[in-house]
């Protein structure tokens, strides 16, 4: 027998045969219907309004949730409700998923918030003489599960919990498997992660509200272990010479993330208990370190790692400053020197499901190279040097109030500054900027040579380019320049082929897509194929925070991408020395 | 294409189909061949030797596995083996899996030896240059995993083991998904677990061998909790008053065990590191005591416990001086006053899959009351009181050197002492024999008291049994008694329609029946049907500890349990009251 279903609010009508889950009809409607506890009855985030058609009874269960939610007597959780003739309905707002873009440029998919940290609010019934279940059973019973995981110390905090509260508790599942919080009354609302960018020089930390999807706040530092060396390769190299550098280093990050933390959390009054999920992109390096993973065998040939992909590990073993028994999920790194920070990167511009070919290139310290075409799956990397963060640059300096971030050149140079604050260096895109235009006015040869043969550009009076800086860039330039060419060569693809480009890393919005060219630090391509994505990698562990099918599909495609080592490739040294002459010329190799 | 496959070692024939594997057609003859690893070609326990038919080539992995074993080139691993013809096989003997009598007494059916924890030895290919492959990657590839959990700390000294064995490693795995331990070289051999039984007044700690399944060594103390109270009831009131106490009660216990695992593993210069697992079997109050669970809701009605089943625990949390990284998995509860150690004798005695019907009664400080029949699994109890072990009896003491343990008389009386010492004292046996013998002969009345009126009655020159005493044996006999007519009653099942009557407890063997029967305290039925299973509590925790396929059976079939509380029942002070006349007439209701 086939009924009908007008879903008001939506304007569509379907067809349904007796005995369908309203639920399921909703959802093949496409409409994205909540179904936060995968139709269990028990989040009461799928109510409709039941217009016309029956209203079966409610149970005690649905009773509660409709009271908790102040709903009127006329509707009805889509996922209990079997469909037993014609139907009309509204669907309100607050019963539809909830969704997010992780990329602020909206280049990627909307996801869809399914943490594994969820929170559920309890009214327990008491234990009584005649059915004396256990406190854990009713809980278990509640989520209707034979068994819930617990920590030894949250069990025997739960039977003054439930005393405390009347039984009516907020329970945090992960992965609707295990108990990581038994709070007093409804806390549903306090449910937050942290998604951390671990990058060699900057360090962001960022709270998100896991039901809502949101970024509450964000808090960036230096990374303090530039104290030990400004790159990955002087820090392996330190951690490797003597076992307690390996704990200095360890020591240094974590105290550091913890601060930031604190400082985090303390500004939006959110309590530490109230953190329960943390995900961590890092590169290779950076994420051994983090946990004090020996990195000696990153330093040497046939420079592999200890691990790639790791389960989610206690918060408490990394002392972060967070729910007892918190998580924390290092992003799978994808080879030693393409590590969680591109994993993430790639997640968040979903390039695992793109058609066509794309370049995902990270200019950071370490500059990574991803080719995806419709065959293959491409990762490399190349040491470009710190010089785009302005290290090992005489006035060089980190994208903070002062720097010159932007120049241009029309009739006079203009020169614009971060806070609009009287100019105290130059961070990496003002940099590539300066280069250009010295370039392009013949100031700068080239060769890279000033033409001059003078030692220094003024750019201020007391800032200034000289020709040492010039040879910096030039060589993190060719690093990425010659990386790019020769994973194309590779491939046999030209440059025209790419569909699109992404850059990621620190430059942002910043960085002029012609001044790059004109260096040769992206291949001379239609600009509009070029996109800036920004910190992907914070954005990728937003994505990994808020979904438990992001942590499972990353896990998969890293496994499909295949490494090419191109400092091992005897070529790559002549691309490198032909990458050293500025700009983008096509008889270049 | 019909082949025939002769298994010349056990005299069989059977018939195969091209491309059979050869492991699941001797599984299908009936022949217990060993599966450790569940078929993936890992541990090399399945080696079968080709005496007719194809020989196909070793991979390296196969190659590495005959060397170990020291086998002839015509073996081959029957988990990996295609049939493709005509086959004779020999099956040796170190091919067909171990299984170990869990009761001495043979009454239940032999247990296919699978641990949760098992281990490995790995000949792993160090990373090369062209496949730079994570340290731990090396060891999933090998057991063809795409991930394995491992903890942070084991993570952290994978590199430096490797490299210090050359990449020869043995791995303990738990549930074959969990890396447990990383050990250097060849390991297998030590594997090892501990059964613990955890009763109100004794303590027994024994060391099993995980790969043979045998007892190496068992270690006996009393429950040192005693100091805190005698009985369950005067512990859980001691931590009911004050937190403090329920501390002092777990840090009791766990220090007494932990020096009788340091003595067990000593005396047998087993390494802590080699102890990866233990089972504990206790009843409710002990299991939350031991977890320092607290204990209030089981004081007060309606008197529920706090959890019922538990996943394994790490072990570390409570102290116990195992591998760091090593599980304990506490039996579970089958309801308040019914606890693991029941649990874990009924999985000793197979009674969940017996045909019939049958009692199962645990004589302790508490009297544990199971009635098994084809449609009900009935459990009860009945605080017997700590009379049974010696305790409140002015002469009584624990079964130990120089108890009385047994006494009849002929023409005179005669004891038998334990270890033939001079008489210390009466255990609980000897105290039935003796209140029997003195009915029998009238010195007592079946009213319980002395026939002329006497405070005592001599037993030895320093020893006699007093009217209080008495008393004390009249009121535990009675709370059995009365527990075993009412659940027969209530069931409408008469004392002959049994089929068995398991009796567990520290009594053992040394109870005499037809005195146990005279004083009431078993029912008068054929003595044929009594069968003494001793401490089967500790032979359930062996059980549990060597079969993962039994720790999922007993959460199964506690659930199936029904509890039914005698003590609430106002029916139950009448039969009691009844019941303390000793002996079973059938009057009685």
């Amino acid at each position: 027998m086939a009924y009908s279903v007008k879903i008001l609010s939506h304007d569509k009508k379907i067809s349904a045969t007796k005995g369908d889950l309203l639920a399921d009809k909703i959802i093949d409607a496409g409409i994205d219907l909540s179904l936060y506890c995968n139709k269990k009855g028990m989040c009461g985030k799928c109510f409709v309004e039941i217009v016309e058609g029956a209203l079966p009874t409610l149970d005690e269960r649905e009773q509660n949730l409709l009271k908790q939610r102040q709903l009127s007597g006329n509707y009805r959780l889509a996922c209990k409700y079997n469909i037993q003739g014609n139907l009309a309905i509204n669907i309100p707002e607050i019963s539809i998923l909830q969704k997010t873009l992780i990329l602020k440029t909206g280049i990627q998919l909307p996801l869809i918030i399914n943490p594994p940290v969820k929170k559920y609010f309890c009214e327990l019934k008491k234990p009584v003489l005649g059915d004396p279940r256990s406190s854990l059973e009713l809980i278990e019973k509640h989520f209707r599960k034979k068994s819930l995981k617990i920590d030894l110390g949250l069990l025997n905090e739960l039977p003054g919990l439930l005393e405390k509260s009347g039984y009516r508790i907020t329970v945090a599942l992960f992965k609707d498997s295990e108990i990581m919080a038994i709070e007093s009354g409804d806390t549903t609302a306090q449910n937050f992660g942290l998604a951390i960018d671990i990058g060699t020089s900057t360090l962001v930390v960022e709270l998100i509200d896991l039901n809502q999807g949101t970024s509450v706040d964000m808090e960036t530092a230096n990374n303090s272990q530039m104290a030990y060396g400004l790159d990955v390769v002087s820090r392996i190299t330190f951690a490797f010479t003597d076992p307690k550098n390996l704990d200095k280093l360890q020591d240094s990050i974590i105290q550091t993330v913890s601060g930031m933390i604190r400082r985090l959390l303390k500004r939006n009054t959110v309590h530490p208990l109230n953190v329960y999920d943390m995900v961590i992109a890092g590169n290779t390096a950076m994420n051994h370190l983090l946990l004090g993973t020996p990195v000696n065998s990153l330093a040497v040939s046939p420079f592999h790692a200890v691990f790639r992909t790791l389960p989610e590990l206690p918060a408490t073993q990394l002392r972060f400053p967070i729910n007892k028994t918190g998580k924390a999920y290092v992003v799978p790194n994808i080879k030693s020197f393409v590590g969680g920070d591109i994993s993430a990167g790639l997640m968040a511009t979903d390039l695992p499901i793109r058609k066509g070919t794309y370049l995902f290139i990270d200019l950071g310290t370490n500059g990574e190279i991803v080719l995806k075409t419709e065959k293959m799956f491409i990762a490399t990397s190349t040491a470009a040097g710190p010089a785009f963060e302005g290290m090992n640059i005489s006035s060089g300096m980190l994208a903070l109030p002062g720097a010159i971030f932007k120049a241009e050149k029309k009739k006079k140079l203009t020169l614009q500054t971060i806070g609009n604050a009287a100019p105290r260096g130059i961070c990496g895109t003002g940099l590539i900027d300066l280069v250009a235009l010295f370039i392009e006015d013949g100031t700068i040869l080239p060769s890279g040579a000033i033409a001059d043969k003078s030692k220094a550009i003024s750019v201020t009076n007391k800032i200034a380019i000289t020709q040492k800086d010039i040879r910096e860039i030039q060589l993190a330039v060719a690093a990425i320049k010659s990386g790019i060419r020769m994973i194309l060569k590779i491939f046999r693809l030209r440059k025209e082929e790419l569909d699109g480009v992404f850059i990621a890393g620190a430059f942002g919005n910043y960085l002029n897509i012609e001044n790059a060219m004109r260096l040769g630090l992206l291949p001379a391509i239609d600009p509009e194929k070029v996109a800036f994505i920004g910190n992907s990698a914070l954005a990728g562990a937003r994505a990994l925070l808020l979904s438990q099918e992001a942590r499972r599909k990353t896990e998969a495609f890293i496994r499909k991408i295949q490494y090419i080592s191109l400092a091992t490739d005897p070529q790559f040294q002549d691309y490198f020395i032909d990458a050293l002459e500025f700009g983008d010329r096509s008889d270049q190799i």
